[in-house]
């Protein structure tokens, strides 16, 4: 059970245009080029939070991605649920269906006791990962790193692309 | 991030055991066939629970599964650490060792504030999964359908293999 790595890629890109601003759009290769990601990868990561809605896709020569809302209203969940889609990792395939006593018509995704409590599980890590907004991680970045979002906008600012 | 179905099937099989006790093993197969699932691939997860203390295996003609320990003492994160393996859904692949000012030799598993914060969640995931023994699943399931127990000790009683 692994979360697509465009998660890891797609937190930090959207960190690093809320350093850059709604100014100017930014390419997904530009946003690559700054971790060394492959930029058609990324591409494709930045254009699923388009349709999440929380980037802009603007196409065009100064086409590029920008923040469709401030970071605060960005949490952690937005992102992952962007990338990943809104599935619970864990799938109740209802086998008590096919089971001695089963009902074939039966709703065992709330019937069955095992099912519920995975799906507890992975609430309570919905819950914390809906909890934190990339505002809050922003604001922890620049309490340790304080020149990171400086050093972010200078390093857009000196290289092509 | 899809957790493999053999979860499910785990934690439905170890249900099963603990309603069938200690006194004889139970094979594969018959733990398969009560929910018409395809036996060697049960097979791979019962040994992945024999493999992580969870259940003993023994050959021979009487051979099979049985519960290594009270259902009191496997937890939910038991069962899903020993087919999912204990490695966290969210993988820091350290993007900013690449990134400007990134320290190759820095560990962003505990520098990174995205890292943290996913991890946060994991740990939430993992708490609520560690606080549930399949003792405590097996009380709700016998509240509510008092007739599973008995079943399910007839249905193994009566079908070979």
């Amino acid at each position: 059970m692994r979360m697509n790595e465009g998660v890891e890629w797609a937190l930090h890109s959207c960190l690093n245009l809320g350093w850059l601003g709604p100014e100017r759009a930014v390419t997904a290769g530009r946003l690559a080029a700054f971790y060394g990601l492959p930029p058609a990868y990324l591409n494709k990561q930045l254009q699923a939070l388009a349709r999440a809605g929380i980037l802009t896709s603007t196409s065009g020569p100064r086409g590029g991605f920008r923040l469709a809302r401030d970071l605060d209203a960005i949490t952690l969940l937005d992102v992952v649920v962007a990338i990943e889609g809104p599935d619970e990792a864990f799938r109740c395939t209802q086998i008590l269906r096919q089971g001695p006593g089963g009902d074939p018509a039966a709703d065992y995704l709330k019937l069955c006791v095992i099912s519920q409590a995975m799906g507890r599980a992975d609430l309570a890590w919905r819950r914390e990962l809906a909890g934190q907004t990339l505002a809050d991680i922003r604001a922890t970045v620049e309490r340790g790193y304080p020149d990171t979002p400086e050093r972010t906008r200078e390093w857009f600012a000196t290289v092509a692309g």
